[in-house]
Order: C-alpha cells, then sequence, then structure tokens
C-alpha cells in the first residue's frame, strides 16, 4: 500500500506492509520512510533492541526497505501516523560515502549532474509530480470539452514555421558520405510544431489537441529554452482569434485550479521553497506575490488583453524607453517585442498575464489570418511574468488567395504543403488554434527558475546524457 | 453548439446555428451536415423555394457551412432531431469535380493518399475519436491508480533494447562529409524505448509511466509495424512478473471497458464495418467474434498466462506442427515464437489473449530478471488474437552483480549506462513494468486491419508524407 494511502488513517491499528526507500535515520530509531507517492514521510519506529545490528547498519539514507508493523496515530508533531514496526527488511543497501543524494541542500546544478537521481529529494518529487498533475489536467480539460486529441508526426518532411532550426532524421552516419537513399527516401527532420497536421483534423473533427514532443536545434544555452520540449496545441474549426483567446485563457485557468485542488502538499512545499528563493533576490527583482497567491490570482483574474500597437504606445511612453534602459529601444511601430519588452508590460506595466494580438504581419508566420487593415495578422501570445510567452497562436488564414500570397511572399514551398492548401480549396473555414510550451506551464506552476529543472532529461546543446 | 450536444435535446424547438460540413444534399431539400463531434450527421432540411440559387448550387459535399434554424424532433427515420433551417450561409465550396471525398466506398489504400483528408470520412473518424478515447482511457487509468506520467526523452545517447535499428538525430547535412561537431556533442538517436529512463522515476516516484513516440528504423512494410508509434509504458518499484501480469491484464481491460462505454455510437459502426470485411474472407478466416462481442469478451474473461515452457509443449505437440505447416517447426526448447505459433496459441488453442512468461534468457534482453533456474528470465508477453504481441514486459534484473554479468554477456556498454547500474547501488528494489504499442491496441479495439489506418500519419519505408 502506498505512504499516501496510508496517510488517510483507514488502516489505523492494523497490520501494513510498506516499502520505501529511507530519507533519514535518526537516534537508531526513526525511519523517514518514502516510497514517491506523496511529499511525507512515513515515520516508522524501530525498537533497535529487537532489530539486529547488521541491519540497523544498513539503514542509512537511501536505502530500500520493507517493514511490517502497526499503524499508530503518533503523538510526535508534524505527522498524524506513524508505523510500530516489527520488523525491517533491507531490500537494496545504500552506501553513505557513495550515495550522492545525502540530507543536506543540493545546488540544482550538482543534481543535473545527477538527473537519474535527483527525483529522490523533495524538491525535484514535487516538481515532477505537479507536472504530471499538470499533464492529466491537460487531457481532462480538452476531452471534458469535446476536444480529440492528435497524434501528430515526429517525424516530418514540413516545417511548420518556414523558419526554425531543425534536427535532421536519417538512417545514415553523418560522418561518412553516402549517395545511398535515406530510410524516408527524402530529407526528414524533427517536427517544431503539429500545428499544420492539426489543422487537417480540426476540419474534420472540429476541435482537436495535440500534446506530444516538439524540437528545436536552436544553440540557445537560457533558462527558457530546451531542444526537445512538449507542446500542446489545440486547433479548432470555426473559431476566430477572440474565441482562441477565450480558450487559452480558461485553459490555462482550468489547468491551474486542477493543480491547486490537487497537489496541495507538494504546491505548499514549493511555495515555501520558492519564498526562500525570492528571499535571495534583491528586494526589486522579488516576485510582489507569494507562489501560491501568484497562481490563485490567474484563476481568478482576467488576462490582459491589448493589441500590439497599444502595446508599443504603452511601451513608447514607458520610463525604460525614455531613460534608454531597454537594450533595444521601441521608436516605431512594426519592431518584433524582445524579452525585455514583454517582461515590462507584463511584469511591470500590468503585473498580470497579458494577451497581445493583432501583430504586424511582417514578423509573424505565413499561415496567419491577415486583418482588414492588410498590416496586421490576428496573431496572439499570451506572456506571463516570470516565464515571459506562454502561449503563441493565431486564426489561421482560410482563404486561399490570401494564403497562396503570403506563401508566395515568404517564400514558402506551395508544392511541399499541397495537402495543407487543400483545406482551403475543400470547405474552409474560420479556424485558430494555439501552441503552449508545457514545460513554461511546469516552470510558471511549481515556481523552478530553469527549464532544466522541470522536464526529467533535459536536451540542450552539447547535452544529451542519460 | 456541437452537433452531438445538440442532439442530446436539449435545445428543442429553439433556434440553434450550427455549423459543419456537408456529407451528402437530397431531392434539394436535405443536407446531413456533419462537424467532426460525433458520427451521426445532423439533418438540416432547406426550403428550396426560399433559399437563393447560387447557395442551393454550392450545397455540395466537402462545402463548409452554417445553417440557423429551429432544431425540432425529425418525423424522418434515423435521427431523433433534425434543424428545419431559416438561412444557409456557405462557409467553404467544395467542387464536386475535384474533392476526391465523394459519399461513395474508396478504398483504405486510395485514402491514405489523401491523409489530409481521410478523417471526413466515417471509418476513419470513428478509428480517430476511439483512439482519442483510448488515448485518453489511458491517462485516467494509471492517474486513479497513482501513477505518475513522466516524459522521458525522445533524444537519446543509449539504446535500451541493446540492439533494434535506430534513427539517427543531427544537425549535420548527412549527404556532406563534415567533421565539425554535432549538436549534441555525441551520437544521438530516437528512442526505441523510454523504459530505462522510465526505471529511474520508478525508483524515486513508486509508480510511473510514459506515453510517448517511440521509433525503429527497420525496413519491415508489414501491416504491424510502424517506423514511428506511440507506446504506453508503466514501471513500478516493488512490483513483481506476477504483480507486472496483473497490471497489464487490469490495465486492458479498463481501458477496453472505457471505450465500450464511452464511444457506443462508433464502435457500432465500426462493428458493423468489421463484420462486413470479414464477411469477404474465406469462412476458416474469419473471426469467430464480432467486434463489440470480441472487446467484451476480453473484458470479462481472465487472460490464459502460459510458461514458455508449457507453450513449447503445446507446440511441439500441435497439429500444424506435426503436419509441417509452420514455416518454422518448433522442435526444441529455447526456439523463439514467431507469429505463426502466437497466432496458433491466441487464436486456434486458447482463443483468448495469452500472457506467455518465463521465456529462455538467450532470447530476451541483458535488463530481465534471471530466474533461480539460471537459463529463464522473468519476461512476459501479452498476445492477442489479430494483432499478436500487444505488450512485452518483465520484472527487472534488481541484482547488481547479476546485471553486470549479463551486460558482458550481451555486449552491452557498462560506462554508457552507468547511470542505470547507479539504480542497482542505491536503494535497489524489485520492480517490474511493460510496454504497449499503442497502435496495436487501436487497431484491435477498432477491428481495423492495417496498423497504417488507426495512426493520423503514419511513417514506414520510403513514406513520411504529409
Amino acid at each position: 500500500m502506498d505512504i499516501r494511502q496510508l496517510f488517510s488513517g483507514e488502516q489505523k491499528d492494523q497490520k501494513v506492509t510498506v516499502r520505501g526507500w529511507v530519507r533519514t535515520f535518526r537516534a537508531n530509531r526513526f525511519i523517514a520512510l518514502n516510497d514517491g507517492s506523496c511529499l511525507a514521510n512515513l515515520q516508522c519506529v524501530v525498537d533497535f533492541e529487537k532489530t539486529p545490528e547488521e541491519v540497523l547498519a544498513e539503514i542509512n539514507t537511501g536505502a530500500a526497505l520493507e517493514i511490517s508493523g502497526t499503524l499508530v496515530e503518533s503523538q510526535g508533531k508534524g505527522q498524524l501516523f506513524e508505523v510500530q514496526a516489527d520488523s525491517v527488511t533491507i531490500l537494496g543497501r545504500s552506501n553513505p560515502d557513495e550515495y550522492p543524494i545525502q540530507p543536506k541542500k543540493h545546488s540544482l546544478e550538482f543534481l543535473r549532474e545527477k538527473a537519474h537521481l535527483r527525483v529522490r529529494t523533495n524538491t525535484f518529487a514535487a516538481v515532477m509530480r505537479v507536472r504530471a498533475a499538470l499533464s492529466f489536467a491537460v487531457h481532462q480539460y480538452f476531452t471534458q470539452h469535446g476536444f480529440y486529441q492528435v497524434h501528430t508526426p515526429i517525424i516530418t518532411g514540413s516545417d511548420a514555421e518556414g523558419a526554425g532550426e531543425m534536427f535532421r532524421v536519417t538512417t545514415k552516419d553523418p560522418s561518412q558520405k553516402s549517395d545511398e537513399p535515406d530510410f524516408f527516401g527524402k530529407e526528414t527532420n524533427l517536427t517544431v510544431s503539429g500545428q499544420l497536421e492539426a489543422e487537417t483534423y480540426a476540419m474534420g473533427l472540429g476541435k482537436v489537441y495535440t500534446f506530444g514532443p516538439t524540437f528545436r536545434a536552436e544553440n540557445s544555452n537560457t533558462s527558457r529554452h530546451l531542444a526537445e520540449f512538449w507542446m500542446i496545441e489545440p486547433e479548432v474549426a470555426f473559431n476566430d482569434l477572440d474565441d482562441n483567446m477565450d480558450l487559452a485563457e480558461d485553459f490555462i485557468k482550468s489547468v491551474l485550479a486542477y493543480v491547486l485542488e490537487n497537489c496541495k502538499e507538494d504546491l505548499a512545499f514549493l511555495d515555501q521553497r520558492f519564498a526562500q528563493e525570492e528571499a535571495k533576490k534583491p528586494q526589486q527583482e522579488r516576485s510582489p506575490m507569494g507562489l501560491i497567491e501568484r497562481l490563485e490570482f490567474v484563476t481568478k483574474n482576467e488576462f490582459m488583453r491589448v493589441s500590439y500597437t497599444e502595446a508599443i504606445a504603452i511601451l513608447r511612453n514607458s520610463k525604460p524607453n525614455k531613460k534608454k534602459k531597454f537594450k533595444y529601444p521601441i521608436d516605431a511601430w512594426g519592431a518584433d517585442l524582445q524579452s525585455e519588452h514583454e517582461r515590462y508590460l507584463v511584469e511591470k506595466h500590468f503585473s498580470s498575464p497579458v494577451i497581445l494580438f493583432d501583430y504586424p504581419a511582417e514578423i509573424k508566420a505565413f499561415y496567419m489570418r491577415m486583418n482588414e487593415d492588410g498590416k496586421t495578422v490576428r496573431a496572439m501570445d499570451v506572456l506571463f511574468p516570470g516565464v515571459g510567452e506562454m502561449v503563441g497562436g493565431s486564426q489561421r488564414e482560410e482563404r486561399l488567395d490570401k494564403l497562396i500570397e503570403r506563401m508566395r511572399a515568404m517564400d514558402i514551398d506551395e508544392e511541399e504543403l499541397w495537402w495543407y492548401t487543400d483545406l482551403r480549396r475543400f470547405g474552409t473555414a474560420v479556424h485558430a488554434g494555439f501552441g503552449l510550451g508545457f514545460e513554461r506551464l511546469v516552470l510558471y506552476t511549481t515556481g523552478m527558475s530553469n527549464i532544466r529543472d522541470v522536464i526529467p532529461y533535459p536536451r540542450t546543446p552539447l547535452n544529451a546524457a542519460f
């Protein structure tokens, strides 16, 4: 039986058997046992006089034990129940001179080197349980709202963005020149987005979503970028940009509400951790809210919706722009927004998640619907404090002639995307969707500061360990 | 509002607006409209005298329409509700001379060439909705049973099976010889399994599962193989092989029960389709049960559990073996079972799903736990009628010395897998898990016969279209 279930107390005063790993062993008597099912350790009290010396000697941090005994109400503080152990069996030893995860504070950098063991710490176990809960919340939200999950291809011949560095997939050895045909008979890459294929399914099933890995072969070593990350991409027939904003907002609020409800213990721990980390920062860089407070704020308040044009006006007149504090000063409409601008809007000006929409066509992808003004497209980005862009989406260009025009202007291969343009030939309709970077959502929800710490085995330039 | 929701009848006698695609248009009056939310079309009755000629002329199969009118009880048979249309708007036209998905029977081969449009047919829409339901059922099952989903890496430097053809991932152009360092600074491949990484998480979180894409660069053009497919891999600390069999059986039964409960309309359609397809086969090749009957049989009956040794005895004494009908005759213990043998056991001998266990070590992977006999390992395969191997799993070798011994014997690189062996150094424990090929589950559930028809965009040798 899981320790999480034991804490319900239903087994009180009964014989139980638990298995888990030793977190600490104090006074030759108190074992803090953890089995990963929840954050809290189960205190198991051993009678050292009745326990063989050689067993006691092996009750070290990290050892796997099986303990049989009686579940009783605990007299000690900090736990409701404990086990009065009748017997302790060592399943797997853990040499304290060699085991790297000792009961002390390890740096996140150190733990990244031990990615196969780091989930044995409170912080990573809490992060990964919250990650799993968020993942389930995503599937539940869409299923309850009538969406069908679509598994779009990972290996692809097409490039949704018309740009973006991609990884090549091949059965050939890239260190050997060879003219043999490749496995698929043509150049293939790892997908950067399932959007285009998701659109084909939205135009048949109506409401669909993807939740799969996507890839960027970009040489960016930042705390917010991964070469391999998971993306959620809903796509809805007959939705326009307003519907799309409503969906993104409702979706994010719902999954956060799910974890607030279902991950109370882990979030309370991460909230404390967050407060400690924030306290180390200079006053003006600290988060104005605690972690849970911030999540509740997001679920309870409306996201600000601001057009790109309004945002430019705000930024132009902003203090940092006037005082030339921005690395990229904003002086004209049409400028691409940098991270510093997004942060200003979200963290300083609005202090809230912000949906920016109607961006200049010039700086956005070919498939976004052109507005009547002929210069902006129905694009939207959802920006969050701390993590920046969480969502990027748009209403799609459903008009064949306009789409082809944009593809030509942006040098997108029409022949390659014959199937994508077909959607505009046969029963085309207004539709919209977005992509949400799952790790950014986990980052925000857990209050971690580096994206490498919210995915089990991060892939970044020069790093594909494990 | 979705057509599926309209069929609940709550909107009866109210004004409604629906959007969808024309399946058929009869007698200049009856539009069968489908929006993908469910199998059934919504009949919309237009008054052709009040509808402009040019609108009527565009109500062609595949066109996207918006229809406003009153939802009323239907007088016609086959539907409970219909819409008496006040207005019809053509959102997107569909030229009947060009649109490939006409209201007639298309071959599955033809539709594979039109994979971007095939979900607009009843068969593919039903298959893909059932696929989505199965996918959700997987997440729900594990979440309700205390498992945490783990996103194991797609790009990997390790090879779980110690064999299996892999796809190379590179930022180099394989047609150009180059000595520049690659993106990750070493050779990387697409994962063939998340098992080894899942084990690292099971040894921290207790019960975990993966559900992600896996890859095989094998040149096999069969109706049961894909180069890219989705795999479900639970891994559980403290589970032995019996627990593992119990889990696999309960899991499969539960997800099938979920679709039987939640996909009644689509399954009824696929059941009919299955019966028609079976009727075309020679009598002795026909499935002894209908599709739904078969699914119910699986959920209600225990899987047969048969050791490899027993299976060999059965096969040896079987009619096809004695009459030399097997391509690979069974004469000695130790033979690897071929598809023909698995089919005989499952389809002829037991007429039920079968779990084979305790295979010869020689024919199984290095990480499987050695039995006390020193010649068999705690492996298991779950075999299903029609699709063959649905699940492969094992109790893992948790003893460091035995594991190393096997790695050496099988020429697995110990240095590369230092982190995997670390699990046996620090707090090792009995654990077990399995992999279930998701497309094989969808194949079985939907009664389709080619695996390329149960995934949106199949990847096979020389085929990465779309």
